[in-house]
C-alpha cells in the first residue's frame, strides 16, 4: 500500500462520451428485428427506452456525444475517481510491471454502474417518463438505479436474478433503502417469469430472464421504460468518462498502458475503461496497445462462444444482437461475480474481438478470489467479484513479465469493492467455492440452433 | 444529492495533529493507576500500549505533534476526504439552514476509524512489536485496524463484541480477509471472558467486555501490545486530521459552522471533527460555536451519566479514567450502532462537557434510522447506523432553523457508510427495531458503587 494516486479536479470530468463507432472502420452489424429481420431504426426502439438512448444506440458517427449538464453535476459527487499505481501489489508479486487501477469503486454505491444510471434516468426524466424497469444481477446495477430513480423522482422496479437476492440481500436492501422496488427473478409477475418457473421450478435465474421481465413489464405499463445496465451501445458510450479520465491521469503518471485489462459480464466496465485508449490504436498512434476482458471461465462467450446473432435476453423479448454467445438459454453457474452472468456480448465487443484489436481470457473462481485476497491485503480494498476476474487477469500479465524479465505498464479498472459480497469471500475461506466449468458440448448444444434464428 | 464538494489536495493532509489539551484552561484530571492510586505517568502505560502511543496519552503541553511521514504516507490512500454541502438534504427539510458533513466514509473500509489505526499499528512496530490486539464493536475499528496490521506486518487478534460478531457477519469477514483473528466477545479465551460467561450465560458483549478480553490478552502475551480505537487522548488526537481538513474546507466553502456535531461512542469521530474547531472557541475568536456529541438514548453517558472516575472496561484492567458514565457494568441494549454501545466517555470529552464547552444530545434509535433514511434518499450516500446519529441531531437542529427563520451553518461528520449494516436497515423497514430507554432507576444502581472506586 503506497497510495500513489492521480487525482484530477472537477473540472476535469468529461464534458462528453466518447462513442468508438464513429472510429471503427468496420462498424458493428445492426441490431436486427426479431419480427420483420430488419436492421432497426432508433423509433423501433422507442417502445422500450428513452428516446434520447434509443438514438444514441444507433449513432454510429458522432465521435463525441455532450454530457447534459444535470449529469455531469450528478457526477460530481464522486468524479473524477482516482488512479492508483498498485506499488503494493506490485511488491507482492515482485514484478517488473507497472501496474494501475482506475478506483471506480469510490462511488456512494460502490461501483461504476452509477456513470450509466444517472444518464439514462436523466434522459427518461426530461422525456417524462414516470416509471422505470430494469434488471440487475449482483445488485450493482440495481443499486445505482436506485439511487438515480430517486434523485430524478422516478419509480423503479427492479428485477434481481434469484441467485443473487438469496446470496446478496445486502444489495436488495440497499435498493430498498433508496426505495426502489425489487423483485427476485423469475417471478410469477410476468408471462415470461411464469414460462421460465413452470418448466423449471427450480431456476435460480439469469441476467437474460430478468432482462426478459423488466422488457415484459415496461413495454405492459404506460409511462414506463426500461433501462439496460451494460451490453448495449450507449451504455459503453457512458461509461466512457472511465477512459477519458484514466487517459489525463497516465499522463499524469508520466505512463501510457500496454495493457488495458477489465473483466467483462455484458461489457460496461470493459467499454469503459478500453474504448477511450482504443481511439489511438484504431488512428494507429498506439498501434501496441493490448486490450483483455477477463471473463469467468464458467461463462466463457468471449472465448468460447460463437458470433451470431441473438437475443440479449432469454424469452427472445429484445432486438436480435450481432454478438459472441453462449446461447441466450445459457443458464450460468452460480459464481459470486453475478455481474459475469450472462451469456454474450455487446454488439461493439463482439465486433473489436472479431477484428482483433481487443483479446479475452476466461479465470476460474478459484483463482479470482485468490487474486481478490491478495489485492486486498497488498493494497487495503477488498474488491468485488467480479472485479476480482480484471485483478487475476493483471496479476496473469504481471508474473509473465516477472518470466520474462521486461516491464509492461498494465491500467485495469477496478469496477467495484466487495464490502457487500462478504458472504463470498466467506465462503472461499471456507473452501466451499467452485470453479464450474463449462463443456464444449454444453456450448455446442445451447448454440446449435443460432443459426436458424436470422432465417 | 447536488454534489457541492469542497476538495483540497494531498499536500493539504495535515503535517500534525492538534493537542486539544494544550489550549484548555481545566485541564482533565488525571488517569489514575487503579492499585496505587497515583496519576499514571506514561512509563505505567508501557505494559499495554505502544510507548510513543503512551507518551501521546499523558502529553498536557505539545499543542501540535508530528505526523510521522510514513503515517502521512498511508493517509493518501483515501485522504483528503471531501466535505460536502448537502443540498439535497437542505431541500427535503425545506430549511435555510447550511449543512455541511465531512465524507469519512470514503476510507478503504468505510469509516474514520482508519485515522488513528495506521498511526497506532505503525508506532507498535517501529517499536518492534510483533503481536497487537484490540476490541470492536460494530467492527469499523476492527476492520481499519486489520488493514493497518497488514500493512505494517503485525499480527492481530480482535475482540469483536458477541452481538455485533452476530448481527454484522461481513464486518467479521473482512477483518479476516486482511488477515486477522476475529474471537467472538465474551469468549472462553481469557479470565476476564470466562467469568463474564460463567457469571450470564447469555452475555451478548459489549465494548467494556471485550476491551478487558483485549487487554488481558496482551498483557499475557509476550511483545504483544494492545491498541484501542476510541475514548483515549491518543486516539482523540490522531483523529483530528478530519476537523483539521474540513477548517481549510469551510473556509473554501467560505462559512465558518455555528455548530459542529457528530455521533458519540467513546468519542473519537466526535474529538476528531470538533477539537480543531473547539481551538478557536478556546481562544475566545470563535466564542459562539456549539458542540453537540449525539449518543443514542440507550446509552447516554454524556446527557444522564455520573462524572466520576470509572475503569474503561468491564473487568476493571484499565486504568481509571475521570469521566461521565453509566457506570462499567453497564450492560447496553442491542441497538445496531454497535460503536455507540460503551458505557463511559473520554476524559478530555467529560472535561469540556463539565466546563459546558460542548454539550450532548441523545436519539432513539428509530429517530436515528429515519434520518439515515432521509440522508439516503436525499444524499445518495447510506450511513453506518452510528453516524446516523449525527444525522439526526443535525436534522432537529435544523427544523429548529425553520421554525425559528434563521439561518445556521452546520457541519457535521459522517464517520462511516451503512453498506455492511444492511440488515439493520431491514429491520427497520420491517418494523422490527426498538428505541430501548434506560431508565433512572437503572442508572443510579450502576453508578451507585463508582464513589467507593477512589477510596
Amino acid at each position: 500500500m503506497d497510495a500513489k494516486k492521480f487525482l484530477l479536479n472537477e473540472k476535469d470530468i468529461p464534458q462528453a462520451w466518447y462513442n468508438v463507432i464513429a472510429d471503427m472502420k468496420t462498424k458493428p452489424a445492426p441490431l436486427i428485428h426479431p419480427g420483420t429481420k430488419q436492421p432497426l431504426k432508433a423509433e423501433d426502439l422507442y417502445p422500450i427506452f428513452s428516446k434520447a438512448a434509443s438514438e444514441q444506440e444507433v449513432n454510429y458517427t458522432d465521435r463525441w456525444i455532450w454530457i447534459p449538464e444535470e449529469v455531469r453535476e450528478m457526477y460530481r459527487i464522486w468524479r473524477p475517481t482516482p488512479l492508483v499505481r498498485a506499488k503494493g501489489l506490485e511488491r507482492l508479486l515482485d514484478t517488473p510491471a507497472h501496474i494501475y487501477f482506475k478506483n471506480e469503486s469510490v462511488s456512494p454505491v460502490g461501483s461504476h454502474k452509477l456513470n450509466s444510471a444517472i444518464a439514462q434516468a436523466y434522459y427518461c426524466k426530461q422525456e417524462g417518463i414516470t416509471n422505470i424497469t430494469t434488471e440487475t444481477g449482483a445488485g450493482q446495477w440495481g443499486a445505482a438505479l436506485s439511487l438515480a430513480a430517486k434523485h430524478f423522482g422516478l419509480e423503479l422496479a427492479v428485477y434481481m436474478v434469484k441467485i443473487s437476492y438469496e446470496q446478496k440481500p445486502y444489495r436488495r436492501s440497499i435498493m430498498q433503502t433508496y426505495g426502489a422496488e425489487v423483485i427476485a427473478s423469475p417471478s410469477m409477475s410476468t408471462k415470461a417469469g411464469r414460462k421460465i418457473i413452470t418448466e423449471n421450478p427450480n431456476h435460480v435465474g439469469s441476467l437474460g430472464t430478468a432482462i426478459s421481465e423488466a422488457v415484459e413489464l415496461a413495454m405492459s405499463t404506460p409511462n414506463c421504460k426500461y433501462v439496460l445496465g451494460s451490453v448495449l451501445n450507449h451504455v459503453s458510450l457512458h461509461q466512457t468518462v472511465i477512459g477519458l479520465e484514466a487517459e489525463k491521469q497516465m499522463e499524469m503518471a508520466g505512463e501510457y498502458p500496454d495493457l488495458v485489462i477489465a473483466c467483462f459480464g455484458g461489457g460496461s466496465n470493459f467499454s469503459g475503461v478500453a474504448f477511450p485508449f482504443l481511439r489511438h490504436k484504431l488512428s494507429g498512434e498506439k498501434a501496441d496497445t493490448e486490450f483483455i476482458a477477463a471473463e469467468p471461465s464458467s461463462c466463457p462467450k468471449l472465448t468460447r462462444g460463437v458470433f451470431q446473432y441473438d437475443f440479449g435476453d432469454e424469452a427472445g423479448y429484445t432486438p436480435l444482437i450481432p454478438m459472441y454467445t453462449l446461447g441466450h438459454n445459457f443458464r450460468p453457474a452460480n459464481i459470486h461475480a453475478g455481474g459475469l452472468r450472462y451469456h454474450g456480448a455487446g454488439a461493439i465487443i463482439s465486433q473489436l474481438k472479431r477484428d482483433k484489436l481487443i483479446d479475452a481470457v476466461d479465470i476460474p473462481q478459484l483463482e479470482s478470489f485468490k487474486a481478490a485476497t491478495m489485492f486486498a491485503r497488498s493494497e487495503g480494498i477488498i474488491p468485488a467479484p467480479e472485479s476480482s476476474h480484471a485483478i487475476a487477469a493483471t496479476i496473469r500479465e504481471a508474473l509473465k513479465c516477472k518470466v520474462e524479465g521486461k516491464s509492461k505498464t498494465i491500467l485495469f479498472n477496478l469496477s467495484g469493492h466487495g464490502l457487500i459480497d462478504m458472504t463470498a469471500y466467506d465462503r472461499y475461506f471456507a473452501n466451499d467455492l467452485a470453479n464450474y466449468e463449462v463443456s464444449d458440448e454444453e456450448i455446442r448444444a445451447n448454440t446449435a440452433a443460432l443459426e436458424q434464428i436470422m432465417k
